[in-house]
C-alpha cells in the first residue's frame, strides 16, 4: 500500500477531526456517507445505527457549546478495496481515546461509514516490531 | 443487503468469540486474514498493528488460565463490498462491551482483520428509530 493511496484517506479522517473541534455539523454531515449502512459507538455510549440516528447523535453532540476539542494524532491507515479503517489517537479534554475510524469510497471520496472510541492506556505502548518508516503515515 | 450475505460474517464472528471463550489459539490464528493487513484493540490497551504482533497478543490472552469467557449478543453487520464490519455486545466476567469486528474476503472466506473492545454503558440505549426486522440479524 503506498503512502499516495492512504493520503486522501488520511485527509478524510482530518475532516472528521475538523469538523468535530469546529463543531460544523454541515462539514460532518457532509462527511458521512450517504449509501453505504453507517454506525456509531461514542465512548460510553450504546452503538447507533443508521444515518438519521448517527447525525443526530452528531448535532446533539456539536451542538453542545461546551463541547472540548478534539485533537488526532498517530493515524495509521488500512486499506482493503473500497473500505479504509483509520486506528489513532484522540485527546479531549487532557484524556487520551483511541479510535476506530471507518471509510467507504463513494463517488470517488472516502466517506465515512463507522466510527469507536475508547480510552486508551496512560503508558506508552509496549514495544511492537514496527513497520518500516516508509509504510506508516508521519506528520 | 440480504440475510444470506449477512450470515457467513456472523459465523466468522462466531468463530472469534468461540475461539476466544475456548482458549483456542490455532483456530483464532487461522481466522485472523494472512494477506490484508490487520490491527487489533484489546480494552484498555494501546492499538497493536501487524499480524505478528496481533497473534502474539492472543497467544498471551489466550493462555492464560484465568481468561473469563466471552460471549457475544446484539450482532449487526455491515458489508461495504470485500470488507464487512460486525458490531455486537460483549459479555466478559459480567461486564458489558461493545466490540467493532473488521472482515476482510480472502479467497472466498471471511478473515478477521480488526477487532476493538471498549466499555459499554450498563444501561439500555436510547430508544432509536429501528430498521425493519428483516434486515437484522435475529437470534
Amino acid at each position: 500500500m503506498s503512502q499516495d493511496e492512504r493520503q486522501p484517506v488520511v485527509a478524510a479522517n482530518r475532516v472528521f477531526y475538523k469538523a468535530f473541534s469546529e463543531r460544523d455539523f454541515a462539514a460532518m454531515d457532509g462527511l458521512w456517507a450517504r449509501r453505504s449502512p453507517v454506525a456509531c459507538i461514542h465512548p460510553g455510549w450504546p452503538p447507533i445505527f443508521q444515518r438519521e440516528n448517527v447525525m443526530a447523535s452528531w448535532r446533539g453532540i456539536l451542538g453542545n457549546e461546551q463541547q472540548a476539542t478534539v485533537t488526532c494524532s498517530d493515524e495509521r491507515v488500512l486499506i482493503n478495496g473500497d473500505t479504509a479503517i483509520v486506528i489513532c489517537t484522540e485527546k479531549v479534554a487532557g484524556n487520551a481515546l483511541v479510535a476506530t475510524n471507518i471509510f467507504a469510497r463513494e463517488d470517488g471520496a472516502w466517506r465515512m461509514i463507522h466510527h469507536q472510541a475508547g480510552p486508551r492506556p496512560a503508558e506508552e505502548p509496549k514495544k511492537q516490531k514496527e513497520e518500516p518508516a516508509s509504510k506508516r503515515i508521519l506528520h
